[in-house]
């Protein structure tokens, strides 16, 4: 079976950026599958990127290629990198783009200095192209990560929202707000159970409390809840509407889970929900 | 040759959760070959779902899996199906996103209830990527439909708008705004066709009455006129304009295609055209 | 390996046309693997249609088939076209898409009027469906260009932005604004080097100059400059932001390159860009 390499960029699909990445791995190595995961990243914004390719990246088979091209810093002397983490091979500038897949001690990586896995000329502007889709295609025929350069220990790393432990809770931040409007929180699967274990809990957002759900289906028509979603991730949603407009959130916004003594309520409600996913 | 999986989602394509769901397809069926129909479906609006389904599939070679996900009921206790009809299999949500391939007596339904044809674990609010990109990934492998559940032998169906026949003529409704503007319409070739032989008609809508021509390039400039579009429904459109915004039409709005005896005035012009398809 | 069919249109990503017309290539030509080069052309729009398929063609590997489908004049007596050119193949309307490809004496142009290469039945309105495609799948198929119908000597050309010298310098206009809000221009790399080869040189648009570098990184911050992009052209950009924004700049408008014997002060400089790619 061929490899595989998933396509995460800012370019947006009306130019023909991605198309000239595509073709030059084509190029190189024909028998490729490419898979898009996101090219409407919000132009420069790095952070969001990472949390694409990361939210991608587990459900694609091991040995899977992941090109991430988030590149603000392009003609400069930023550094490009493959990296090995995960049972999978990311490939894209060293900007922090892969943060999120260097939080374990299992990763190398290596950067893209070895001109014969280039193409021959090299824009000062478009890297995705030139520098980083070659790289991609090359691992893909099997040239071993170690062989475009020199060990990286040192990749750059994003300042990243994370959770934290306060009084009776756990603080966190709204870090996505996805196409229904739900928002992405920096709080985790794990630190919500281990707060809710043999309890209740409630969300304060925006000057709001809101009840923790198991599904959107709990939720009262138009109700706002929190719920542990497809991420792994604690999440805000407004049942069959957009928690981003109802609640005027954004990404940044400060989210607080904290323990209650309350019993749940909305247990067992059925109806429709605001991610039909 | 490998199958094809078609995908139709409301999911956009700026988050990842398109991507997350080829993954798993690809994890369990490495060769099958993946096209998307849209992921621009209106959130939660299954009947958009439902034409956009049933106007791609049948240009697809028999055997052809499409996957549909259009899911406000996630979490819930709706079904989830596999249907086979006219030659080709759908996979996803009973909330009626079908309902146009049900038609005739040619199919049979399955309940997708069987777990080893989803993931080991499955989210509350993503089935999408849990429950019906695996079930379709099981179809490409050859797993026949029976053996994902229970026969289903009433599947939910959705209203649809119909036409019918009036006095001298057929009512109908827009059910669809297209890219270009043109207006969709529940009235088919057959019905027009049936109504125009051996005579003439005109179309009334938003109050105007407009001709029935052939083809865009008998419109005069910036006029507007019916025809019947690639769709095999009476389609209204405006010449290098949108006839959404010109008659100010949305989805539901009334259409009547009545016979006139007047000749076609508007048959041999040519032009350029409303929709370059 | 399989032939690749590139796809170009207008249709935008939340109709079902584009998949109707892959369904058809992949009923007729199972193996081939398709790669989108952008759907979002704006509608109607022949030359912005025509740059993309000359920005996206010479990455692809020679043998790729180009279909192109921006076609105002569907359904009127506009000839359909298959095109050798640059060892590609082109396919699509005979209305000027195909222009910036036949400025040197290597193609050969054929009519697309052999039944056995259309489908069965040819709507008025979607001729990209049922003529473009199956024609595309023919090629891909192994059937010779000249097969399909007449030579054609006088596709049709569009009027095309070019650059002309004026005294002290190079004059051509605003062709493209990228997702980025970057400018491209008609004036080509080969004009900036001759240009100035053994000097320096600054761009006049819209009432301001402009300094030459090469690459954002060399703009402060929030600087504008022109500079040769990726497609070999010369390329208005603001670094971390949009030149579209900041110059009010659009498609035609005009740019003045001219020579400048002020030294280079902004080369150096190192930092974020205007195009991350």
């Amino acid at each position: 079976v061929s490899p595989i390499i998933t396509l995460t960029t800012d370019f947006g699909t009306r130019d023909s950026y991605v198309a000239e990445m595509k073709g030059v791995i084509l190029g190189l190595a024909p028998t490729v599958r490419l898979i898009d995961v996101s090219h409407e990243v919000e132009p420069q914004q790095i952070t969001e990127g990472a949390l694409a390719v990361e939210a991608a990246a587990s459900w694609f088979p091991a040995g899977t290629i992941h090109l991430a091209v988030v590149d603000p810093g392009v003609g400069t002397a930023r550094r490009g990198l493959v990296i090995t983490a995960r049972g999978h091979v990311f490939v894209g500038p060293d900007n922090g783009v892969f943060t999120p897949l260097l939080t374990e001690a299992d990763w190398q990586a290596f950067e893209l200095t070895e001109p014969q896995f280039r193409l021959p000329r090299v824009s000062q502007t478009f890297h995705g192209r030139d520098v980083f889709a070659p790289a991609a295609a090359h691992v893909a025929l099997g040239v071993p990560p170690s062989r475009f350069g020199r060990p990286v220990t040192d990749p750059v790393r994003l300042g990243w929202a994370q959770a934290h432990r306060v009084a009776g809770g756990v603080a966190g931040r709204v870090i996505h707000v996805d196409r229904f409007g739900n928002l992405i929180t920096s709080i985790g699967a794990g630190e919500v159970q281990t707060l809710t274990a043999g309890g209740t809990a409630a969300v304060r957002v925006g000057g709001r409390a809101l009840p923790l759900v198991g599904t959107y289906a709990e939720l009262p028509p138009a109700g706002a809840g929190a719920l542990v979603g497809s991420r792994q991730r604690l999440e805000i949603a407004v049942r069959d509407g957009s928690a981003a407009v109802s609640l005027r959130a954004r990404v940044g916004m400060p989210v607080v889970l904290s323990r209650t003594m309350r019993p749940k309520t909305l247990r067992s409600r059925r109806g429709s929900s605001s991610r039909g996913a």
